[in-house]
């Protein structure tokens, strides 16, 4: 890292500062510049250690230059990762689709669209039994009644599920039917359930929280790496912008950037993405044809009558579609669905 | 709620969407414009039902005319909310100061610190023994061990304690030390949390979440409000924005906004607002200027030291001399500290 | 609209209201609900209206129905516009890729590219000769004399070109040469300069401002539209949020939000858009699957050498590169280059 | 500045790095880190440099650490500045109070509001003659006839005026009259605008643009400054967020961000900065407590008549109410109104 001094820092300031860096176990190079000294610092830092040299009398300001992820960097691994679910593979040549609804609302509905989508070609079944919703007063999901239901479209449609866990106390219970973790975005920094799931032996799914930077997006992943848990697939499913016109702002050239920091697969949920479910087609195009691992979009067989995110859902017609669409698109930049 | 039609709908479809409203509960008016027809549809609205209705054919979008939250907006309580923490009150006429680490280190750290606050004439301490971090490899917090010298702290000053809680099973614990559970931004839409202590008989102070619109911090206090927990006292600490002079953009309009659409208290944390202890003078004063029910600061005696946060900690003589020009301000406004 | 009264609001107020809405010419519908009367105003709303409306006394907010722009919508125009510049045709079943160098720096550099990307199949060349630059000591583009340069690369390549116009004052210049104005995205609301080429017979490229909404976009195009100049094409370049990985946050799901609301053509320019070269590549094949209807891209010969924005141009073998994978997902989603 | 080069750099580019910097006037200091080599280099950087160092090989990115702007720093000019406007001086112990409408609309309507507020203690009146509008069919202002009613109006009142100019073309007729030009958010980066006035020798208010960092924003002052004339005044007035309670989210931790890197007086716009008349009083206060050199709002005497901005123009009687109010809070942080 830099540590760049105050214009005024008398030589004794500077002194200390070498000082406390080589307290600190960093080797330095000093640059006297016409302005101001820097200080180059080899060594194993830390956000604390920067912190308290920031606060060091005569430093102005510390600029790290190396990431603060290890395990989720692609300097610590330079092949991508494949992260196996069942006989799913996220990270290979394949881009497996996960389908389903929102929410798990009764078995009739989960049912009828888990064998929906699997007949178009899903490779994974999602569905919520326990729902964050903004309002109290919304729909909060079936619960365990809606971990059984998961359980039942698992075994007549043999795909495997990915459920979301909202509590590090549930994630036993949610383990016994998932094959897959969801965190969702509200609970990306919810250090709790990241370590809970990381003592876990099931792959996770880690959504983007509604303003992470990607930094902090790896940064949450490593709390479940560093868990001991390597299976992690990133989903991109858009930020907090100013724009309306969307119900967030899917940000797709975080798949590449992705690629190219990190081994992890990524991939993207265009239904929360954009909210709106005449732009699901366009950008689970885009989404594969930027790089996406994979795709997870949401289906309901009457949209009109979700207790959850109808508008952003697909009917099972407008899936089917998609899977077709999509797979041209993916033949086109040397991918398969 | 107003229901807007699609130019193109047909006279069966809004007859449709019509009989759904009533099937709904709604009592409806409808207006045919030149080039769009809407209804206004009078009855107890959900997000729930929002969605389907988007969702009926022919229907172009729904545009709610009240707002989400009940028992937390000024409509449902015309006059302002006090919230007692033992003697200190929030909503009144004084303006109570939080002050003490961001993380409880050492009891002798935590001492000095709480000391030195209570005798510039800090209401409240804080200090955390849970400490929900950005990477898995800074300080996490000293847990239970902080809470006891948090206990400690508590005894030797006289002064009641806030502090963060951080997973659903740990609410029983921190109330066993906390006068007053903090719910920190990362978890101001953990939902799991928002219930536990919706359910303790604790004050919660709830911190807006890095992202979050105001009417969503309504609606997290609405979680705790609706769990038969009244004494929510809102904190503005700041949000994400594009600019990166400071660690997040304070906005202080959230301040009279609230008075304008809520009852609850709303205090400011100026630290986590800008991250640098050279702004936090300047912006407490604009914070109580404002109309702010309260501040929460973070003092370190060794900011230089300090295990996190140490940058934007003010020094214990900073801290006095904040309290004083505070005092000045508090007074032209008609308050005081 | 909708006019939605205070809960507190008076008979009287509410009959002024009414009275007021009926003097600017709006017919009225009252719908009084338990807790708020609301009144639909069918006619003619200007922002004028609006604002004046609000301060009405009893009046709480005015809800608009209907979008404000209007020559720019589909509710206008129900077909998709297509904009000939020269040969080449935005809108269309084709999509062209203009290409070019950021700025203008000698005949050499301009002319090299010039054949470089016309080789590889590029339909319009770009190069800036005035150059809107964050500072003022960064070249500023040679002006009169790129303009010139322009016109020898159009004679040599036989290729239209596309140039930034920054002042009112220049656009007769600049129109000597260019087949299409370029306005950027910090000029996006210089309503002056919108008018002034409003007034031209050129096709215009209308860039998104760096914060713009889609509906200001829109309104921006407006401008030109009413002054009479219907050949409009909006580019998506990307929007300011607070990642920092990428210079800006391309926002591809604006394409077929565009396509929807507008008939406009609307392309994208993934250079600006992500600031990273690696990230071009990707970014063009995703725009390309989500409907784009051109593509805009900054090819430099010697990006080390470049006087501005090397960091985010191709090489020339790039930019062929590109060509080739673009046209595999052109023709997956039905379109060729 | 600090060149950070990439992990597989070889010997021979990291070589050729540090000859470009040679090349480029720079001097050297390697530092071998155990996985990265670094450059300090010192010297005069630009831009354009960046960018280049940027491309060439083996390369991964550059850390500048001094600012790009020169004659704006505080490193620049140690003491602050103060702007005479007329008998007005902004960045003295005074926080001079400009008032006024948003448009001029009518002799009548400037007059009745400019000796309003010159009796309550305004000490300049604002008015726009050009308005720059989003939407092409809302009022544009009286342009000339509006800069003839701000003359009368500065003549009975006594009090100088400042209005926006928008238009190069325009500044010779708008300085006729204005004792101050203002460059509005949407033109802070119109550069063309920002030279047209640098080279007169009329005070400058410069907005902060709607998205614009204060590195942008001070880049944007320099743009005057480096044009000789050092007359400038920033104006904070609201950043654009994802917050749709206020119109934009007033920044104000902006304020003694200035006042540390900066020389410049800046000054507080809480009228565009909320959107809501309401949140003026409040935001007032705060602003002078953050150490604001001046105010400007909006004032109108029928605001529910207002041409533009009537919901968040003050009537008189709340702007007498205002300065009364925030005169005990500059007295109380040593400032006068």
């Amino acid at each position: 890292m830099i540590v760049v001094l105050r214009k005024e820092a008398t030589a004794e300031e500077i002194k200390a500062v070498i000082e406390r860096l080589h307290e600190f176990g960093f080797r330095t190079h000093v640059s006297e510049g016409v302005e101001k000294t820097i200080i180059g610092a080899i060594g194993e830092k830390t956000a604390d250690k920067i912190q308290r040299l920031e606060m060091t009398p005569g430093v102005e300001k510390i600029v790290p230059i190396l990431q603060p992820y290890k395990l989720a960097g692609r300097e610590f691994k330079a092949t991508g990762s494949t992260v196996a679910v069942g006989p799913v593979v996220f990270g290979g040549k394949k881009v497996p689709v996960i389908a389903g609804p929102c929410a798990v609302e009764s078995e009739e509905q989960m049912l009828t669209i888990a064998k929906a989508v699997a007949k178009s070609g899903a490779a994974m079944l999602r569905g919520g039994a326990y729902k964050p919703r903004t309002s109290p007063y919304s729909f909060q999901g079936l619960e365990k009644a809606g971990l059984e239901i998961l359980a039942e479209a698992k075994r007549v449609t043999g795909l495997p599920v990915v459920t979301e866990v909202v509590n590090p106390g549930d994630v036993e219970q949610v383990a016994a039917v998932a094959d897959m973790f969801q965190i969702g975005a509200r609970n990306m920094q919810n250090y709790a359930l990241l370590r809970a799931v990381g003592l876990s032996s099931k792959p996770v799914m880690l959504k983007r929280g509604l303003s992470a930077t990607i930094t902090e997006w790896l940064m949450a992943a490593e709390y479940i790496l560093s868990s001991g848990n390597n299976d992690v697939v990133l989903c991109e499913r858009g930020i907090r912008t100013y724009e309306t016109e969307t119900r967030n702002t899917l940000d797709l050239s975080a798949v590449p950037v992705i690629h190219e920091i990190s081994h992890l697969p990524v991939i993207v949920d265009p239904s929360h993405g954009t909210g709106k479910w005449r732009l699901v087609l366009p950008m689970s195009k885009a989404a594969v044809a930027a790089g996406a691992d994979g795709l997870m979009v949401e289906v309901h067989h009457k949209p009109e009558e979700a207790m959850s995110d109808g508008p952003q859902s697909l009917r099972p017609e407008n899936f089917h579609e998609m899977m077709e669409q999509i797979a041209a698109v993916a033949a086109a930049v040397g991918r398969e669905i």
